[in-house]
């Protein structure tokens, strides 16, 4: 904006008069014109920023129209909830509350369905946990008399909140109840306290609690309705998304390497980046996937905990690809000879290895262990055997011949530098499939876990099987 | 616990009868037994559980004394504005409202000082915003008769609450103002639909705004006057103590390897990983960060998203130190001979590269630059210059005399196996080396940026003194 401006009193207009000559034309200076300038400046700034802003806003709901459908929603659910206050029915029915009913749609309403069960659950068993002990409380504050009930009823409070504050610190705690220890202090504090003033306490609580409850089953209501999200689904399909990219990655660092080719698209090489990145949402989605019943082919219970085991193991591939990038990109030039010698196996290596990991994504996506999954880790695992044998081999070519010929040749200075990084790549790539078995580890357990909560579903319903039998009988 | 039972009649009990021959003791069997058994079992466990939760939560408060202390500020604060409620003037003022109070104290209360602004904040202007555009919203509907009056109030509802909802997604928007998204879309609900049925909306209005002025005007007095934890401190603090882990880390794991040592704490050794995930962490406390007045020697608008640029530095060496990791402890052994002839290099870029990073952490501690940190970098160089020597003279270790000798020894096969970890390990040490110089980039301009804060800071405060200087004049 400055510098528009100084180049906007940088340029002379001239003006070409009759005989030939010209006139500078000195534009208007002054105050006023300064202030213009500087306002039209901020102005179309801002008109900028505006446009940018909506445009971004607009490419997110374009790419994810989900999220739109989530934002229409929350909107539902709130206009329905409003209702209860137009209909005057329901709203004598909770004694003017039906703010709470408003409240919980609002504060309650996450995108995904375990978010939001999660958050009405706890809200609710928190609410009437926390409802009784302050009318308990409350009881026994009015049985010490006029003088001594704020004490009592400060006194639990402060107790009572600086506990619940202090289990949230608790990593148990926090994974599954930190917004029911908020609500319990919330609901604890208002209904202790409101004892002092309210006559009529226990209407309170109960209007607290059902306005909650109306508000938690709207909520379920439409979240589960209306397009559900579900969290295990989506922790599901980013761990699947996850390992192709990671594949893709692999693969296309180490063949544009040794084909010296520059067409692989940059950002499928960049891919294993957002595997490092994405452990905070690998965690929260497992957390709140607890919370949902069964839906699609995911069981209650299903082993979600595992997909952070898988996460953490091809987060390991990821740190190992990152450092043979480094590699790939590094100063010291490998001889071309050597790159030849390796590039075969290594290429191999990479193939087999990036196929193993295509082969996992599919086999989690199907959720059973893929038949084929031994025969490429074998595969993988040969490769890597040549590699091995194409390294031991590479010595030949240090060239003791030339001994006589070439002083520098002699010692083996210029081609053993040369063989480093090529060195180096090799033996990161055997690492790396090392961790790729670890992987495959981890997305057996997951399979075989779920397989066996699979059965005990199908156990659990039998009995039931067998009890229809026997009455028809 | 079923292991346990099943142990527990698994074993047979006998007694010497007096003829020598024994008796098999069969245990009392039947249901009061087992349900006996099982309730016993039930009861121990969740008694182990208790302790182990108890022993937990009493270790973390040990172990961090700070978040008893936040424990204790939160109780104060809500136990202080309960008082709103036992005294009568206080409490006709906000017309019974004073929960609002009670709210806003429990909601808002974070932590750290700067999450606490934020929400506090983000509360008041949300509440502000809400309040007067519902308000008018209403003055609307009750202009268009009784019969639109709840379709003009269901709409307006519908529109906001989709808006704001979407713009939560907004990344620009979630890192400012989430919270304030969500109080707007649930003030402006409540004004709103109040409307309808309360007849002095202005008075509700006014009570909403004053008793969140109340709760939030009391939570940031009690968390910057008792004990206050500052975002921007314990980033920086975090930011410290992850560069001496990865200095530690570095230096340990090349030293055990090469001196065959293993009395290296592992801890300590395992201490880069504490930096791979701490991403999420820095982030939402870079976030806090912004919130905050100047405190300590960090001013307001203290460059804080440094702190995350040198956070993705750091990390970028820890996954090198990684590789590093997985390379010292692979099966395929060097040999003593090539390890021996490396060791003094790969030691010395060892030592040197964690002593730059220890000085890094001197310097960010410091928040100075380093007088000798070009000298400690130009140091780490010359033993990356020397290490490349070392690997460069290798090949005269190859040993191509003993070719008449062996001929296994002759194709070099079992030397040149023996050799690639070590070099691997060498080429692994010189990507560190040069990424720990992006580091001290990264570091670098962290100083330079909070000094030129400081200096703006100072100017400002300049033109003041003049004044005074003049008015003494």
């Amino acid at each position: 904006m400055a510098s528009g401006k100084e180049l906007c009193e940088g340029v002379e207009w001239r003006i070409r008069v009759v005989d030939g000559s010209s006139e500078v034309l000195v534009p208007p200076t002054g105050l006023a014109r300064k202030v213009w300038l500087r306002t039209k400046g901020l102005i179309s700034g801002l008109g900028m920023k505006v446009r940018m802003f909506l445009k971004q806003a607009w490419d997110m709901g374009a790419n994810d129209p989900r999220k739109v459908i989530h934002c229409i929603k929350v909107g539902l659910a709130l206009t329905i909830v409003s209702l209860v206050y137009f209909m005057r029915p329901l709203y004598d029915g909770v004694g003017g509350n039906a703010m709470w009913a408003i409240m919980t749609v609002v504060v309650v309403f996450e995108p995904t369905v375990g978010a939001t069960l999660y958050k009405c659950l706890n809200r609710v068993c928190a609410t009437c946990l926390a409802g009784f002990l302050a009318v308990g409380v409350h009881w026994i504050a009015s049985q010490s008399g006029d003088r001594f009930e704020p004490f009592v009823v400060g006194a639990s409070i402060f107790i009572l909140a600086s506990i619940a504050t202090f289990s949230r610190f608790i990593p148990s705690v926090k994974s599954m109840f930190d917004y029911g220890a908020m609500i319990f202090i919330l609901t604890f504090s208002i209904v202790a306290i409101s004892g002092y003033r309210v006559d009529k306490l226990f209407d309170l609580a109960h209007q607290r609690i059902s306005t909650i409850i109306i508000g938690t089953s709207l909520c379920i209501l439409v979240i589960m309705m209306v397009c559900p999200i579900w969290s295990g689904q989506e922790l599901h399909s980013l761990t699947v998304r996850n390992m192709d990219k990671l594949s893709d990655s692999l693969d296309g660092c180490v063949t544009q390497y040794f084909t010296n080719s520059n067409g692989e698209d940059d950002q499928k090489l960049q891919g294993y980046k957002c595997v490092l990145s994405s452990k905070a949402s690998e965690e929260s989605m497992a957390n709140f996937a607890r919370w949902e019943p069964s839906h699609g082919r995911f069981n209650f219970r299903h082993p979600w905990k595992q997909y952070l085991k898988i996460g953490a193991s091809m987060r390991s591939c990821a740190y190992c690809i990152d450092a043979l990038n480094s590699c790939i990109n590094s100063e010291n030039q490998a001889a071309e000879s050597i790159k030849k010698h390796l590039s075969t196996s290594c290429l191999k290596v990479s193939s087999s290895s990036s196929s193993a990991i295509k082969e996992l994504a599919e086999s989690v996506k199907k959720m059973n262990k893929s038949p084929n999954m031994d025969l490429l880790v074998e595969e993988m695992n040969s490769a890597v055997e040549e590699l091995h044998n194409d390294l031991k081999s590479l010595s030949h070519l240090l060239n003791p011949s030339i001994t006589a010929e070439n002083q520098i040749s002699a010692t083996g200075l210029v081609p053993f530098m040369e063989i480093i990084p090529v060195v180096t790549l090799a033996s990161i790539l055997i690492e790396i499939s090392a961790r790729i078995e670890a992987l495959v580890g981890s997305v057996e357990e997951l399979v075989e876990e779920s397989e066996m909560k699979d059965k005990i579903v199908a156990k659990e319903e039998k009995p039931e099987g067998t009890m229809k039998a026997l009455q028809r009988v």
